[in-house]
């Protein structure tokens, strides 16, 4: 979709953007523009046994519930994604959500027939994004009117999944006709599948897995480094001060190059200087065209983002393993519904053998799982922004 | 060889540790016992057009001289390694050179038949080694009684090479029967063949490819940022304080990880806790063994390095393209002796279909080039711990 397209389905989402009618000055509902709403829990008791009082998560939706309350699919979100997964804001967005490609009326996802929820987790990255809602470390502790910082519980996908659970509940929902979820929202759609197996009847994980292994906790170790290391993180008190934006950044482009690939790295930049006359081999000040462009997706990429966050999502992803117990078998063989796994060979964060060592697990009690590729350049990327490649794989497992 | 196994062989190594004869109170000469050298360049101009003043590199050689000196090997060092490639320097030592697997008498690279020549590097990590001789930040800069720091000249793999030449011409050898190099070792085997045709008579690439692409160009970035984050660095200038070694030793996790597999990780640690009772998913205090581990073995790894050293290192590799021109398929096929490429298809740093291509590129213009592959569960490391894997290969390779 551009941005310059005019719609041609009719109207088919609930959330009528304020902004853009008043702008448009008209009462006509606009297909494919939404608005954030805000689930409230007065509190909300994590997995690890602590409370936090007054919890907030923001979340949309395409489509409309209807009367049986049994056709609505959950989306859940990728590390540095939010709840804003199809449609447009406004029409001075540049972009819609991350899947609009299949999200949408007579899309993969049919918001025509589907009422589709996207949610955004707790500890959200992006918490400084005007659309986005989230409460982590950045949020205020009702207890001594400061934020959290690093006093913020540690938060798993399970609590995540706990949380999107009770906003479903609060919409009357008591089964979900499927969650679907790329990356770390692959892992909340295992875990919705392993915690609430009555409650999901599919599970669609794109570029996941059903646990985080050692490298991939090692990764998160890694890349948690930099935030740490800038003078300014403070132990992850710097809310009163100038927050850690040098190692937020340099975090955000270890996560982002491992994210894509090679292929894509070498057919855009190749070993093309930053500046013409340049040349890198003569001094530290000359760069690689390569380094410029992580430089400044990295630096795109923080603009709302809050460092802390970063930390407490590294966390929650390092602590994934289905089910949340001491057995992978036996947190996979919890899922009863049947599973399409969505990957690309070409993933350098989570890989292939993984994705078939967790259709192996979760097919071991019978339960029904099939594995898809996606083809692409940009590696785990692909799993996002080549999803329409699976468009009609999704709709009939979703029909099935 | 473990620690007190016998020597068999007769000997063949020429430099007798001193040290360690002294301790054993005979004049016996004891085989593989090895000592290092020094080799000086009273000033030595850098590609880039800058001259440095009384350039030290050390040195080890392994067998004997002929008197035609064109038995010689040269032996090319890896990203955090040094000339220390086969024997002891004394009976202390806990372990051996790094390939002693496959230098020695009767062994691959058999020093009863080759004059083995191992040379550090400009730069080389670990200047604080008392076993490593090398020119680089560190050093003290003759004009101003100071550490370079970073106004030291950028230099690249040719320079390497270089330097290495003058070092083997000056020991009356105009032509070496093979040099063979790991990781950034192989780029310096590579950048000899393209360098100087006439003067290498085969060249063994071990996991390595004929240039650095895009995707590791951004690797090597995001490696340097911890130590550029670390606020003891200072713009490089440390040496009279406290160095960054909190950033240093992010920087070797980042590398020692990604230059290792999955398949180790996770057989070696899983998601086991770095301590029993702790778990990782109540408290950021907590982590897992893989975490612990990363963290042991990047603390031992910078016991002898140097910050600026590493940020040099890395400007070397993203550098390296053969032959240092705009084309590599002309670095390439500047090459004329035959070449053995030896890879591990795990190998996450320097990827398989790069090495491919590196050898359809020297192939292009007739000459010969052959891949084999190691097989391992410890990815790029393989490289060096598993290369007994092709010795017979090797052996062959160097009869031709």
């Amino acid at each position: 979709m551009k941005f310059f397209k005019l719609p041609i389905a009719t109207t088919t989402i609930t959330s009528i953007c304020l902004v853009w009618l008043a702008m448009a000055g008209t009462a006509a509902a606009f297909d494919d523009i939404v608005e954030k709403q805000v689930f409230e829990m007065p509190r909300y008791t994590t997995v690890g046994g602590r409370t936090i009082e007054k919890v907030r998560i923001g979340w949309e939706s395409y489509g409309t519930l209807n009367e049986a309350k049994d056709n609505a699919i959950l989306i859940t979100h990728f590390y540095s994604g939010n709840s804003h997964a199809a449609g447009w804001y406004d029409l001075e967005d540049p972009q819609p959500g991350y899947w609009d490609t299949i999200i949408g009326s007579g899309k993969a996802i049919d918001t025509d027939k589907y009422f589709v929820i996207s949610s955004d987790t707790l500890v959200n990255l992006n918490v400084h994004d005007p659309n986005v809602v989230t409460t982590g470390p950045a949020t205020i502790n009702p207890a001594t009117g400061k934020p959290y910082a690093m006093d913020f519980p540690v938060v798993t996908i399970r609590d995540f999944v706990a949380v999107q659970k009770a906003l479903v509940e609060s919409l009357g929902i008591r089964s979900l006709h499927a969650v679907i979820g790329a990356s770390m929202g692959a892992m909340q759609a295992i875990e919705w599948g392993s915690a609430y197996p009555k409650m999901v009847k599919r599970i669609i994980p794109v570029i996941g897995t059903g646990w985080v292994n050692a490298f991939m906790i090692g990764s998160f170790h890694v890349w948690s480094a930099p935030i740490k290391l800038d003078s300014r993180w403070q132990g992850g008190n710097y809310y009163d001060s100038e927050p850690p934006v040098d190692g937020l950044k340099e975090s955000m482009k270890m996560i982002g190059l491992q994210g894509n690939h090679w292929e894509w790295t070498d057919e855009a930049f190749g070993r093309n200087w930053a500046e013409p006359g340049k040349d890198p081999a003569l001094s530290f000040e000359n760069q690689y065209e390569i380094e410029m462009v992580l430089e400044a997706l990295a630096r795109k990429r923080i603009a709302h983002a809050d460092a802390n966050h970063f930390l407490y999502l590294a966390k929650a992803c390092q602590t994934f393993i289905a089910g949340h117990g001491s057995s992978l078998a036996e947190g996979l063989a919890a899922i009863d519904s049947p599973v399409l796994l969505i990957h690309t060979p070409d993933d350098l964060l989570f890989f292939p053998d993984y994705v078939r060592q967790t259709k192996a697990l979760i097919e071991a009690d019978g339960t029904s799982a099939r594995i898809v590729e996606i083809d692409g350049k940009q590696g785990h990327a692909d799993g996002i922004i080549s999803i329409g490649q699976v468009a009609d794989t999704i709709t009939g497992f979703l029909e099935k």
